[in-house]
């Protein structure tokens, strides 16, 4: 059962990414109680500004102001290549020095530039697939999961749950208000609803579910 | 050749979406100077507060207060289905009412829940291949087009420019820093840049294109 996420929810490991920072309290929470807390690149600077000491910052140290790189001092690791983006860079650095790390938040990934919040999210199968983890995506207004076959979600009555359809030729669920299937296009899988406490999913290939933190609420 | 987007670019139509309302000049300028603009449902109430009365607001009709929807009087087209978001309404309104329409503009279909982001996102190709139009989604940080086979684009030198390809086995590119192939993979197609004043791109199928306003700046 995958549970919803909380401020209390915790990980091996929560990577910072330099989108928005967060504003909700759920990836705040996560922020400021993770234990081990990678930094991309000028997410590092960030960090600090909020009061977090970060365990370590990747990137090519670009974006990190001198007096920000000096207070880091030995916490700062430049790479340098070009095949990989921060992401990635910060994801091979945990997986270097947390032997066995799984679960892993991945924090401030969208905002700005859509390119990259979509380049962003769609890393998380990457990630779980290459590095055998298991990625989360974590945002002001919910979070996304990749899953492979069967697999149960925490929910409640009028949570918003949608699914991105990757590569299931089936795809069914129970659990929600319209019946899932194994969609063609990422926007058929939007718009759906726990009626209840659970939905269940299962799928012939990979899948991502996103589940909001709150009931729809018309602004 | 497609142009880079300006505040002066004009559509034949601009639908405006209920997701972070507009901030940056460019989709600003092409709000208010829209001769034709259909806002979905809440994004009603937001055009108004903000100064300008939409040719028409279409959706269920939940998410306006009293004092909008009489203002709105007629300009307001309430269509019930479920089979399609407001999005898709928005769309078969100007197609019904503009004869011929071809470019649209789409705003603020980004911010706020990420799976309708990417939702809206993959909206598009959908709706070039259904509607026979050519959609633009025209966000803060720069525009989405759409595109099959050969297609040349405006750019200048340090231009960000990624590559969404959908269904190409076969995809190259002129005037790019690194060369594109048929990514396999959304984010590999992301972090490219232009080298001049155009890029071309040839695929044997679908692919999106997001062009920055800007050249890249470290924040």
């Amino acid at each position: 059962m995958i549970r919803n996420i909380t401020e209390d929810t915790t990980f091996d490991a929560v990577i910072l990414a330099d989108g928005d920072f967060p504003t909700n309290a759920i990836p705040l929470g996560i922020l400021n109680k993770a234990n081990y807390l990678v930094c991309c690149d000028g997410a590092g600077a960030k960090a600090i500004e909020h009061g977090i000491m970060p365990t370590a910052v990747v990137g090519d140290g670009d974006s990190l102001p001198q007096s920000v790189r000096e207070m880091l001092g030995e916490r700062l690791y430049i790479v340098n290549e070009q095949d990989y983006n921060d992401l990635t860079k910060a994801t091979r650095f945990v997986l270097a020095n947390i032997p066995g790390a799984k679960n892993i938040a991945y924090l401030a990934t969208t905002g700005k530039r859509e390119d990259h919040t979509l380049g962003n999210i769609s890393l998380m199968p990457f990630y779980k697939e290459e590095f055998d983890i298991i990625p989360t995506l974590i945002t002001d207004h919910g979070s996304f999961s990749v899953a492979c076959g069967k697999q149960k979600y925490e929910s409640f009555e009028g949570q918003q749950v949608s699914i991105f359809n990757l590569s299931c030729s089936l795809l069914s669920g129970i659990g929600f208000r319209w019946q899932p299937y194994a969609y063609k296009m990422l926007w058929q899988g939007t718009l759906n609803e726990a009626v209840g406490n659970e939905v269940d999913i299962d799928g012939d290939g990979t899948y991502m579910v996103f589940r909001t933190y709150q009931r729809k609420i018309n602004e």
